[in-house]
């Protein structure tokens, strides 16, 4: 790797970060590529250098979401009990790192439009974490514990919609939303066994 | 009442009507004044004489969503199981009236900061649906109808969350989200006794 490309790389990542920390404030709508490279440090012509429009640097944005999110699937946890923890520990993860949470939320609510251009992101999004924990559920009744009668698909959009939902009222009211305390509850309630044996 | 001031009233209240649908498409940032007037048939000036300010016109649209609450709310129902069946009366109502839940999850995502004009108002209203909520919730813990060990507030939480979270998903992609499947299969989980009996 020769060192300019290194320094590009470097200088696009740190734009990368700079718009994640506006659109997370702002929305994605109400931010411009003139504040980003502000905060990134850079010219607003050495911005459009690397993200020509709005959209390619939102796309970079999704792109490393997506990236960090393989890094952690790589884990790979069978279907079952573990990944229902695992994603208790995101979402614990999350409530120490606002930043990450003010971005989704955000993002998700402008994404409704199908003209947005995140709108094919938060759709495969959406279907694949339901999908995902919608196999562990599935494994989780063969076994009898998931509560008899529990439709594991409905179970798993449940508990996704749960996430999204607790996260914008933790957000708008942080000291009032116990984001841990719900999911937890919504769980065991599904469950026949205890999620965390004493 | 003259003839002008009811005239008055009524070119306020289409005003009104046109934000709610443009705040709803585009959310609150996004939008501006200029659109909302050409929505409603009325020039920029004549909007400015009813709305002085963008933050005035969201105010008009947040009043007029807790008049309608009222309303729904002069049903007067005693806490308990009734409430929550009305609640996901007000949901199957809802995903009929795009409209409606366009308008709140996007004014939810952006009031998330503190110095957006609906903060305080998204804030309030949390507080009051936990609360109106968690009261039945208690009503049923005294009949033995919550679950033992169930806490209303989280399950009052959980519940108001969940309905949120559907509703971003549900926009998002309609045809693969059933929102009343899923709040009664959490309201079921959270209960002893069936929430419609046979």
């Amino acid at each position: 790797m020769s060192e300019g490309y290194l320094k590009g790389r470097i200088r696009r990542d740190d734009i990368v970060s700079a718009a994640a920390a506006v659109y997370g404030e702002a929305g994605y709508h109400a931010s411009s590529l003139r504040e980003i490279a502000k905060r990134a440090g850079i010219t607003h012509a050495g911005l459009l250098y690397h993200f020509p429009t709005k959209e390619a640097l939102l796309a970079a944005v999704l792109e490393r979401r997506d990236a960090e999110d393989a890094v952690r699937e790589q884990l790979n946890i069978p279907p079952g009990l573990d990944v229902l923890r695992h994603f208790l520990a995101l979402a614990e993860h999350n409530v120490r790192h606002r930043g990450i949470v003010d971005l989704y939320s955000r993002l998700a609510a402008e994404a409704i439009s199908e003209d947005h251009p995140a709108h094919a992101y938060f759709a495969r999004h959406y279907r694949e974490a339901r999908d995902s924990i919608a196999q562990s559920f599935r494994a989780l009744a063969e076994t009898g514990e998931l509560r008899p009668g529990v439709d594991p698909d409905l179970a798993a959009l449940t508990f996704i919609a749960l996430m999204d939902g607790l996260q914008v009222q933790w957000l708008t009211t942080p000291t009032q939303v116990d984001v841990i305390g719900s999911l937890r509850l919504s769980l065991e309630t599904l469950l026949t066994v205890p999620l965390f044996p004493e």
